[in-house]
């Protein structure tokens, strides 16, 4: 079957925003066994909202909108596509009821009336319950043609996916795809790629597929098969290859498991607690690590010490070696990390120190170095890192190199 | 004038990459004033991108494609383009001497035979020079319509842009388009809307466009006009009326300045300092703040107390209290904005605890409920929260409600 995108909203085509919906629905139709052969994106006008619709619904079987089904006027999608499909608009009570209760639980106070556009469903549509907004997502069947509306928000549109329409889509297409995704730290996109070039060029089912992500490598080994045993028979075998080839940097096969949830893991079956000292990530990392559902039973304190008396006062670390190497030193990320181990009690601590930019970089120190410490039951390394992006970037490299080195520490442990 | 982009490739379908040069192309031609109705996205298959080609000259003035542009056999946009436009191909003697120098410099050795291919241009076509690559930029024009094919590389495509494109266009479409971006807060986008149903209604130059991002509402005013400074004049007058309708909860009229910029600015102005005592956004709420380039100078330490132990032990927080309110309530986060205020010795501090989810949850106190602390020189003001997102989603309002209610704390000293 194929699977065409048509992206709604004008702050798409005015540049406002790019696109990551499109990627993320493209890839997802793709390991779904859908065959996408056309995107398009367009505004929040009535016409040639309906052309689109209408040249889409032509020439592909399922038809996935995104965007403009917010509560004011110039959200038309849902108006547009029942047209197109001939339905009327009734309001459903469900929807309301949930409308009514997400406002509720935001204590918001009053549902503002546009609100309630948003409880307008086409006749025949199924309704897809939104768990991170208001705007439901709907699905309409007719004449062989499926048109799915996705509210815009990534936020949104994921989950409700994962939950809902992939699903969905799966039971659509008889011969199923099934993938497993194989996450790696601790080596690079393009290492990580030499080191299986020839099984991308000879695998056919099923294939594996790279994609980069900061920091890490995401290897997707997607099958196509009758039902799910099948496909795990043909996936076993490469992914026991894989784990030959790159060991212990590979962090997890799971899906939904995040590099900051393994070391959350590893700690845990450890029976170890963590902390962190930060200067130029000022809690991003610690934000990383709290993220993990749980995070709270290895991470109970952590420190943000950006000013160099707060790393004397609260870490510990000797005035005399933030004047002789300074703040951004390797020598200074080493006692950060004993510093906040000792400070916080815990067993395992990461420590971050950088000039993550515009500003203070010299021509010894420029932009983009960063050291980050690795204390570990009374061990501590550290590494120095040059990055080459801007602040946001550099922040999230570090971050991202922080979590790997401590997940290298630990497995030593 | 209106202009669409074709984009090439099959990765984009498949979801490998993200489509950032039709964002980029967008913000470009809509600052010269070009309006985009139409994207889309086609692989490399010549009778659908021909198709797609002769949709969008049928609907558009210039069309811009860009990937497809490679030595390789299935780069096809040049050759379909050609055939659409009724032009044949012939080897252009200067791209040829070009592409022999580019190798020549980059040491690449011999080129090899598909190398030539790009040097291959339809009849009657501008040749633009790709400093950045092999492939040349091509300008055709033919019975009031226009085709430009630009490289994919980001690399390519951006300096091509920049230096010969954007002229060239610019020649085409005398009058441009100008916006401004107000950005508010401390009120929801349905409220914010309703407020302007009227001006977004009546006004057609400058227009207004309501973006909603997490905890801020974003209108963008956008004129028409023959330069800047007529622009501003038609601008000016619809930007004084938001003033009078939202007052200080406009926190900036500059496209690039973020909220927790605008009260970084605002503690520097009053030459105050903030730290921060987060448990459930566990770092996130610093690491936005930290964001600001040159924030260190009114944030120097902050602190992440998950545990009650770090509550008690690093913001003095009653043991009394936690025992009889529990560590998420009213009370904890009112002594955590205190006690961190005093620990870092900052003029102004804000507190975050709550129950981000999954698990933690109870009757009486649900997922969702947060609390948000802001101390302001001896004063402290509590506001509860109940988000209803996932766990991510309610740590991001909390961090964006967090700042909110230490902007309005700041405007009242």
């Amino acid at each position: 079957m194929t699977v065409e995108f048509i992206s709604v909203g004008t702050e798409i085509l005015l540049g406002n925003i790019v696109n990551t919906n499109a990627a993320y629905l493209s890839e997802r139709c793709a390991a779904l066994g859908l065959s996408c052969y056309h995107q398009s994106v367009v505004g929040d006008n009535e016409e040639r909202l309906e052309e689109t619709i209408r040249l889409a619904l032509s020439r592909s079987d399922i038809l996935i909108l995104s965007g403009g089904l917010g509560p004011t006027k110039d959200d038309l999608t849902k108006e547009v596509t029942a047209k197109v499909f001939g339905k009327k608009l009734y309001e459903d009570a469900h929807t309301k009821e949930r409308i009514q209760e997400y406002f509720q639980q935001m204590h918001s106070g009053q549902v503002t009336p546009n609100n309630w556009k948003q409880a307008m469903v086409p006749e025949g549509a199924k309704v897809v319950d939104n768990h991170n907004g208001t705007a439901p997502g709907l699905i309409l069947e007719e004449n062989d043609k499926i048109a799915i509306l996705l509210p815009g928000p990534p936020n949104e549109i994921k989950p409700m996916f994962e939950e809902d329409i992939a699903p969905y889509l799966n039971q659509l297409e008889p011969e199923g795809i099934f993938s497993k995704m194989v996450k790696i730290c601790s080596i690079g996109e393009s290492k990580a790629e030499t080191m299986i070039t020839d099984l991308m060029d000879t695998q056919t089912n099923p294939t594996i597929a790279p994609y980069a992500k900061t920091g890490e490598v995401h290897l997707r080994v997607t099958a196509k098969a009758a039902d799910e045993e099948a496909a795990e028979d043909l996936i076993t075998p490469v992914i026991e290859e894989l784990f030959r080839r790159f060991g212990d940097k590979i962090y997890t096969t799971e899906e939904e498991v995040t590099l900051e949830e393994s070391i959350v893991n590893l700690l845990d079956e450890k029976g170890m607690t963590m902390t962190t000292a930060e200067s130029c990530t000022g809690g991003l990392l610690a934000g990383r690590i709290m993220n993990v559902p749980g995070a709270s039973g290895v991470y109970r304190e952590g420190y943000i010490t950006y000013s160099n008396d707060a790393k004397e006062r609260l870490l510990g670390v000797k005035r005399e070696t933030l004047m002789q190497y300074g703040a951004v030193s390797q020598q200074t990320a080493c006692e950060m990390a004993r510093g906040v181990a000792a400070a916080a009690g815990a067993d395992a601590a990461l420590s971050v120190t950088g000039i993550a930019g515009p500003g203070g970089g010299t021509e010894e120190k420029p932009v983009g170095l960063v050291y980050v410490g690795c204390y570990v039951k009374g061990h501590v390394r550290v590494e120095e890192f040059y990055f080459t992006g801007n602040r946001d970037k550099n922040r999230e490299y570090a971050v991202a190199r922080a979590l790997t080195l401590l997940r290298e520490e630990l497995l030593k442990n």
